[in-house]
């Protein structure tokens, strides 16, 4: 019998019918012969409206007060579904992040988990328990609690299975998976039943928000299989594990697309060492996030340098960057919010050539013209005009089709 | 400057508004130069909605978990007042009880402080802080957390203002202190500037609802000194203190009514050892609480036994009286509901005689009949027909002229 760490989202415990099948669903995996660790988010709009009442009384709450105060959502999903299940039969016991034996830095709101000691949880699930703790929270160094930041659940499950090594981390949600692409622009996009770590990595990086990149590292370092899955049907969902050589034979495994950007070109840079250092520095004390950054070869001793950052970051961008361009001896600066990143992702890239090729060759032939190119080693990314965003992922997913049933990997 | 324990109840928390006027008045008391804790109930009515969530999941739900949810709703008081005081400039932390160093027993829902190790809360006042602490819990030896049950708020006050040596400790309410009877009744009443302790005791154990019976025991056993006043206006409340001779020279203190009472009568009992023994200890096994006791003198061998329960133990007591009475010999047994109790209380009596006779003289010139009377060194009660509760209430009221300014005691 294996050990499953199952975590339910807030879409999933909107309300106590809710919560109801919830407990169904972790009832019937222990009625299996499964022990189960059960994390929870807190119910619904529960996080949201504890953070409006705090700005009714405080426009800037303390942060150590926020985790006090956000903390309690958690508690009372934890509670409701121990009761939930005891009404179904079973045995269940609640744990605060704090009694589950996680803990924290010290970075309120934001904080890392610096260690877990299960003891608790393991007595716990010895006496066939099923254990359900806080998601989101932990003990600091000087006994205050501590939250992990929004999203912060899907982190507590990962460590929790890692901790336990645990079999499968199950993340629960109201999605039925990873797609190929976002079904809501393509059409054809179809569901994966697996993937690798990293292509899920490079996915929710760009706004695939099914997982938290901070989880998914989690699960990469410390080997935990994840699957994502909804919580509303019983079909399974999409495993996120480590590549396997079979995953290889899938070159291209998704399509993504983030319209939330905007590019910044910087023009007529002398090509001098440290420029780019600068820059990049400066902006980063600004507090932008630079994602891609294309520099060209130098013509006459003058390079351009073009970089993207989230849309509603490119004010700090241009503060900086006009301050800059006098000093860095530049021609002067561009700002452009029409602009969206198109990637495809897939380990099998590494062992597969011509798919840059391919990319280019099929935005191509569609007119659709590329603007910057930045490339990993499982990725390639290019900007276009935003405009033929929705597009360039339904042709890009054509391309390679993805449409189609893969063979399993 | 003194050190002052702050306690407010729900009624004082509905929403931001009134967290910020709670935020005000201890802001004051701080900026007066004195030291301040804090001790919180949850927000309005988030216990009861909290207790409706859980039922909507399971009838009858366990009780360790039923604290693990219900304790959330004094943790976001804490971490909102303290938010509050931060806007206004205050230094201020929020603490959990167990923070606090609030350690009960294991008996969860009705816990009882068993320790308390206020070391954080000293050092954060050494710092200068506001310490805000959750009434109502604590720790358990299991490491879980416990509530101290309905009105545990109050316990939780005058714990830690003993714990701390605190100078006072005010309860704040949503009445603006003890009166001499309830005013809703007897318009005459009065409110008073000081009660002792055991005034206060048999006052609260009749009905009045102002302090719970258990916060005075804890008060009284270490000489904490209390104040019940409004947390709606800036008016002195009432002081309950450790009694002292000027206190004397007020004969009675105060009239008390219950009108949710009803009287059971066994009638011809033969008078032998041990009968009222096998009555009242399947009374209790049965779990009904006997108030007030009378047994007439025994003529021929038979005796009248009557006593008074909680209205609503009267069918309870009934199923086992109606058992006991062929085993007792008895003669039968009658319920009456149509009863009422009413007290005066006042530690003067200790000293001054006449009492008794001044009360049942002020009922009799009333043609106010009464059927049963029971003393205690500080109380009188006489059970009569409800229909006459608030008429012999103020008539009470007059005849040990309670209504009119008294001497400081």
């Amino acid at each position: 019998m294996a050990l499953y760490v199952q975590k339910f989202g807030g879409s999933s415990l909107a309300d106590a019918t809710c919560m109801q099948r919830v407990a169904q669903r972790v009832y019937d995996t222990r009625a299996e012969g499964h022990s189960v660790v059960v994390v929870l988010s807190a119910m619904g709009k529960t996080t949201d409206n504890l953070i409006n009442l705090s700005k009714q009384v405080n426009p800037q709450p303390d942060e150590r007060e926020m985790d006090m105060l956000l903390a309690t959502g958690e508690q009372v999903s934890v509670a409701i579904l121990a009761m939930a299940l005891h009404a179904m039969g079973a045995e269940a016991v609640s744990m605060t992040g704090p009694q589950a034996g996680i803990s924290t830095d010290s970075a309120h709101t934001k904080a890392k988990i610096t260690e877990i000691n299960p003891e608790r949880i393991v007595q716990n699930l010895e006496k066939g328990r099923i254990v359900i703790v806080c998601g989101f929270q932990g003990l600091s160094p000087s006994a205050d609690i501590a939250t992990l930041g929004r999203g912060g659940s899907d982190t507590t499950a990962v460590a929790l299975a890692a901790a336990l090594k645990a079999d499968r981390c199950q993340i629960f949600t109201d999605v039925d998976g990873v797609y190929t692409c976002d079904p809501r622009i393509v059409k054809a996009a179809r569901k994966l039943d697996i993937i690798a770590y990293d292509e899920m990595l490079e996915l929710a990086s760009m706004g695939a928000k099914v997982l938290q990149s901070r989880s998914v590292e989690f699960a990469k370092k410390y080997g935990v299989e994840l699957e994502v899955l909804t919580s509303f049907d019983r079909i399974p969902g999409t495993v996120v594990k480590e590549e396997v050589n079979d995953m290889e034979q899938i070159v291209v495994r998704g399509v993504a697309g983030d319209k939330n950007q905007a590019k910044v070109t910087i023009q007529q840079v002398p090509d001098q060492p440290g420029v780019a250092a600068k820059l990049f520095k400066e902006l980063a004390a600004a507090n932008v996030n630079v994602d891609m950054i294309v520099q060209n070869v130098s013509e006459r001793g003058h390079t351009d340098i073009s970089f993207t950052v989230p849309r509603d970051e490119v004010n700090r961008a241009r503060t900086t960057v006009d301050q800059l361009v006098p000093a860095l001896n530049a021609a002067g600066a561009t700002y452009d919010i029409d602009i969206a990143k198109v990637s495809i992702v897939g380990v099998g890239m590494r062992s597969h050539s011509g798919v840059a090729y391919r990319m280019f060759e099929a935005l191509s032939a569609n007119k659709i013209n590329v603007e910057m190119i930045s490339t990993s080693e499982i990725k390639i990314s290019v900007v276009i005009r935003s405009a033929y965003a929705d597009q360039a992922m339904n042709v890009l997913h054509d391309a390679f089709e993805l449409g189609q049933t893969q063979p399993a990997s």
